[in-house]
């Protein structure tokens, strides 16, 4: 079924396993195994907030290829509650999902709230059902953790806004970095993997400083936080450049809340292992739908009698079965299936892109693969934004692995000339293009 | 897969064929075959008012056991328009759904539309979108329903409310009668059956008068109209009383509308083959969730911590995998998931209490079935209210063929004691109730 490499076994008394397989430059290849079973890296996470990715069942899920999924630690604290999900058995049998689970601190939602008191014993908030005062510690986001049950939970971390000043952000590691010392102390269960996480907002002597700090805790796991915030791309990767090669070599890497393609395979490129991000499933709730040609709205007036699936390169439910027109009339209308096909198109879209990622890594051709997706999928004007100059240079058509394991664009002439016109370019707005592409 | 009958075949030139197979008493099985295949009678319609049956896609619910469903033709007209359908290539092909679609004529919701003006050549009201005046008639009702291309198709009608007097009943009588004429003579495609409606309120007399005036059209299959709209159980079925025992014994019998188990049970031992109904998909999404033993809504707290299926009787996705801790926790969080999985499976709980209606009309034990279930269904208060007493003295419960394609009730000891429980008890409020249910 997959080409992909076996995983690593998980030794005795071990929470997690991690293989780097394949290296080309700095991108990595590799497998992370856990008590529920195996993921490839670089692997992406689609979003769970409420135990659950919205608009998918498990078995959907599983279908667009995702093997990890992550909750929000905060809104299972709020509800149903941490103890609950415990008393259903925790997250996996909660959610009716066997597979890997990472949970968050719950950290940046709680330093999102209105009016947080923080202290160095921990963050004082006002608990939004009772409307009583609450302290979230690093203890106490260990144990709701505990309660949950993932595979790998995060430790509780200090973020700070894009726009913190040099102060503030040093604060924020060493803190922390002291946090992440109490979370570790405070770890009762040996099944479940700690990862640390590195700050320092986006200046480069505090990554280097937290880097220091964090790996004082011999951990299974580390993670890149404080990014994604605002800080625009650039910065993000001149962070990545920094902080990725100060990493162990043999642990994974995790790029919390990112991201765009543009962003994944870049920080890939930097050395990054996984990803999660709400960009794919809040997008499709709006029509926004990702191709290899880049995002467009299925909202649009163009794709009103448009026959055409959400993108002729995917083999998901979705685009196996439905027409663009259709799911535009669906999301239109506020019915709930226009979200979840259009969800189940977008996370396929990663998945496959994720996917492919790997393959070139492992056939030694990511570079090649990088910037030709980049040339591809990047409109022009947000080549220019990013510095992206020249990009057809960089690489050799023929190396592309882009073949993902969904793929299977019919080979009728039809459906050939549909995949070089994709979903930007608008032939004939009444959007019956047969015929135009039939001219191709 | 199923023992239920084979469906008749279509002549050439026919739109709809429909065998009876089996009757007891009034009560009828048998089977309906279009230009889209055969469904099994009496059947229940799940409805897709925008061309999607709320929080199930197609697949989804070709697992609940449906084989037909309604698609709203106003809602069709208002968006994505009748023309869109059509040039998508019809809504089977749009909706992705092969099987059989009826669709109604826009009549019922144009009716309850505000400041409509009714005369002889149809219903003027304001469209929403554009706020210019439209005419719905005859002619168009049947335009916009050969566009959009369903199997089966409604005469345009006219709807009165449950407290209209008899002049305006017997007015709504003639005009029904006058206009479905005009709709059999504007009908230019012959690979859709057209079911003429009864209307009449809730006067005897009037019901005769219009099933007179209907059959004066001969058409391949009859339906009741008025009903279910407010008149309450009992005044629905002295209506199919006398109106049932009229229509043509060779030809579907749909009751338009109904309803909840009771009506549905009721109307099939007064001869009625076809219903359609937004109960089971609406009140899944507010959290109402039907089973054997009654209806109960899984967003009350006694659910909070309740590890069990929504249903322990049921094999549907959503009972196999999911607590109703989880599904209450994900419809209280507003998660689409809740609404998909309770509709998935109050769905499936309808189309397994058809399955078993048509198996005991087969078996010749529906009248045990029938006060069997109404015993086991309903509140000793609905009991009275609807004027079944002593029903355990109707039925033999060794008759009972209350085993369904989908049933699989484990046989572990705790499986067996929860079945004997049900969600309507109330024995532990934590809902843990392992313990309680060992000792039954």
């Amino acid at each position: 079924m997959t080409d992909e490499p076996s995983a690593p076994e998980l030794d005795d008394g071990d929470a997690l396993a991690f293989t780097k397989t394949h290296q080309q430059r700095r991108a990595r290849a590799g497998a992370v195994t856990t008590p529920h079973g195996s993921i490839q890296t670089p692997a992406f996470m689609p979003v769970g907030t409420q135990a659950s990715v919205k608009g998918l069942t498990p078995r959907d899920l599983r279908e667009t290829g995702s093997e990890i999924v992550l909750a929000n630690t905060y809104h299972m604290y709020l509800s149903p509650g941490h103890e609950t999900v415990e008393k259903l058995g925790g997250l996996h049998r909660m959610m009716g999902w066997d597979g890997p689970i990472l949970t968050d601190s719950g950290g940046y939602q709680v330093f999102s709230l209105p009016d947080v008191e923080i202290d160095e014993s921990g963050v004082t908030f006002q608990y939004e059902k009772s409307g009583e005062k609450v302290q979230m510690s690093p203890e106490f986001a260990i144990e709701i953790q505990e309660a949950l049950g993932a595979d790998i939970i995060m430790a509780f971390d200090v973020c700070v806004s894009a726009d913190a000043d040099y102060d503030e952000a040093q604060e924020a590691v060493d803190r922390t970095g002291r946090w992440l010392k109490r979370c570790a102390g405070s770890q009762t269960r040996d099944d479940q993997a700690l990862f640390g996480i590195v700050q320092g907002s986006v200046f480069p002597d505090l990554r280097q400083r937290s880097v220091s700090q964090t790996l004082e805790v011999d951990l299974p796991g580390y993670a890149v936080g404080g990014l994604s915030v605002g800080e625009g791309h650039e910065k993000m990767m001149q962070m990545l450049e920094v902080t990725a090669p100060m990493l162990p070599e043999e642990k994974p890497r995790y790029l919390m809340g990112v991201g765009y393609p543009e962003d994944i395979i870049e920080a890939v490129a930097r050395g990054i292992d996984m990803f999660d991000c709400v960009i794919p499933t809040r997008h499709a709730r709006s029509g926004q739908v990702f191709t290899r040609r880049g995002k467009y709205r299925v909202t649009n007036r163009d794709y009103q009698v448009d026959k055409f699936p959400l993108d002729a390169n995917c083999n998901c439910y979705a685009c196996r079965n439905y027409s663009r027109a259709y799911i535009r009339h669906l999301i239109e209308a506020d019915a709930i299936l226009g979200s979840m096909l259009a969800t189940l198109h977008n996370v396929t879209f990663y998945q496959d892109f994720m996917r492919t990622i790997r393959r070139s890594i492992r056939e030694d051709v990511f570079q090649s693969f990088r910037f030709a997706f980049l040339d591809e999928y990047l409109g022009s004007q947000k080549k220019g934004d990013l510095g992206f100059h020249r990009l057809e240079d960089a690489y050799d058509l023929e190396d592309l692995p882009w073949e993902t394991e969904h793929s299977c664009i019919p080979s009728t002439d039809i459906q050939r000339n549909l995949d070089k016109i994709g979903p930007q370019d608008n032939l004939n707005s009444t959007g019956d293009r047969i015929s135009e592409i039939m001219k191709l």
